[in-house]
């Protein structure tokens, strides 16, 4: 599992002060308590933190790059921002997220083949979000069709399928998990398929049990990463345990410790 | 998610016991507390307690049902035990269970059918338990073709694919989600589909996070029914939040205590 950690997100508090206030400690304590926990890659988004969003997002990147060699994903929804950060971006990088209409895809797909970088491309278009598999699944096969064209690596593609709220968009999280399931067949190796689990349970009550719920249900569909919180013991145990139980590793008594001690590498 | 307890069990010190001494308050302890806990039907099994097997169950049975109008799973290796319970056993009821040779599910699936009771038909033939999700199909097929002939209706019969301890065959759950998600589309309505979840995690550790790990995963594949401790908090809960993920229920606050309200009639 692909673990890519939410927590360095302007949307919590302590976050968005040490990016105004330029705090290094701040970060660093939360880049090594994330890949503590699990994560692979560290997702970073200024959220709304006072200031220039491209020089804030420059910091983070530079300030959580001291800390980690781990890929970096630039969360924004601002062409502009990327454009500007990702060539600054030492490393292994990602950009989040394109929606996918042709002329974004070409252009995203465009940028983060220029510079080796992933890239996030969500199944929503200029219709919004699909209410269905079947049009998260086109949109998907449209992704795929654009990453192939503008020569970005299978392995640097990441799909979203959107999941919803399931207090506001009940059918949803089934559509999800039938269009993880038909587009993980699309090619050989599939694309990565990728959700950011924390949007499911947004003012759920229990939103941790339902988070770690699905997530085991997606991974057994083949969802093969997730931006969540790494820091939440229970969800990565289920992600780790999920993966056992795919026979994805093999059981020892300490196979949790095994898998934290692994991803660290 | 029909949740079948599996806590009045002679393998268990306390229910050997009160087989042994005829202690009803345990017993009818026993099923108040899993039906609190969410379960919908019970397992009786007089595992290994002293005396005649056939004379305890049926006093395994009244007792039980001095307690509980629900469903009695009459589980037993023995069909002599099974032939001489089954007519003894008043209201709802099934048999736990019959292999896949012919012969067996003749002779169980009549018995079943006579008298209005279920039967679970396990994956398993002459050669033993399966290597793969295919044998375990096909035994499925042999199964249903069975029941059919044999005038069983569909919603008494129960597959189950037999799920093995991850520790000792770890490519065989993977092997039992595949061949839950294809049994679940073999008919209109499918037959049930059923596990003894707890056999998954025998000495393993941290077995209450696989079991319940798994029980999200095969149910968003198709499973409809686990035998299970219905005692495990976390275990219920999971199976109820893996229902509200697959649209089975609407979302509210209160969604767990909703279940168990209403799982107790």
């Amino acid at each position: 599992m692909y673990i890519i950690g939410e927590r360095l997100n302007g949307m919590f508090m302590n976050v968005r002060a040490a990016i105004e206030q330029r705090d290094r400690q701040v970060i660093h304590d939360l880049v090594k308590a994330q890949l503590d926990g699990g994560a692979n890659a560290l997702d970073l988004n200024v959220g709304p933190a006072a200031g220039n969003a491209a020089e804030n997002m420059i910091w983070l990147v530079e300030t959580a790059r001291e800390a980690t060699d781990a890929s970096l994903w630039i969360d924004t929804p601002k062409w502009s921002v990327v454009q500007e950060v990702i060539p600054r971006t030492p490393g292994k990088k990602a950009i989040n997220s394109t929606k996918a209409d042709e002329e974004a895809l070409e252009k995203y797909i465009g940028l983060a083949a220029g510079h080796g970088a992933g890239v996030i491309a969500l199944t929503i278009d200029k219709a919004g979000v699909p209410n269905d598999a079947e049009k998260r699944i086109e949109l998907g096969a449209l992704i795929l069709t654009k990453a192939m064209e503008g020569g970005l690596p299978i392995e640097d593609l990441y799909i979203d399928p959107i999941i919803l709220p399931v207090n506001v968009a009940p059918a949803q999280p089934k559509n999800v998990l039938e269009a993880v399931r038909q587009l993980a067949t699309f090619s050989d190796p599939p694309p990565h398929l990728v959700i950011g689990l924390s949007n499911l349970s947004q003012k759920c009550s229990n939103n941790h049990l339902i988070n770690r719920t699905f997530l085991a249900m997606a991974m057994a569909a083949g969802l093969d990463s997730a931006i969540l919180d790494p820091c939440d013991v229970e969800l990565v145990n289920t992600a780790i345990t999920t993966e056992l139980l795919l026979g994805k590793a093999i059981y020892c008594d300490g196979f949790l410790e095994a898998y934290r001690l692994q991803s660290r590498g």
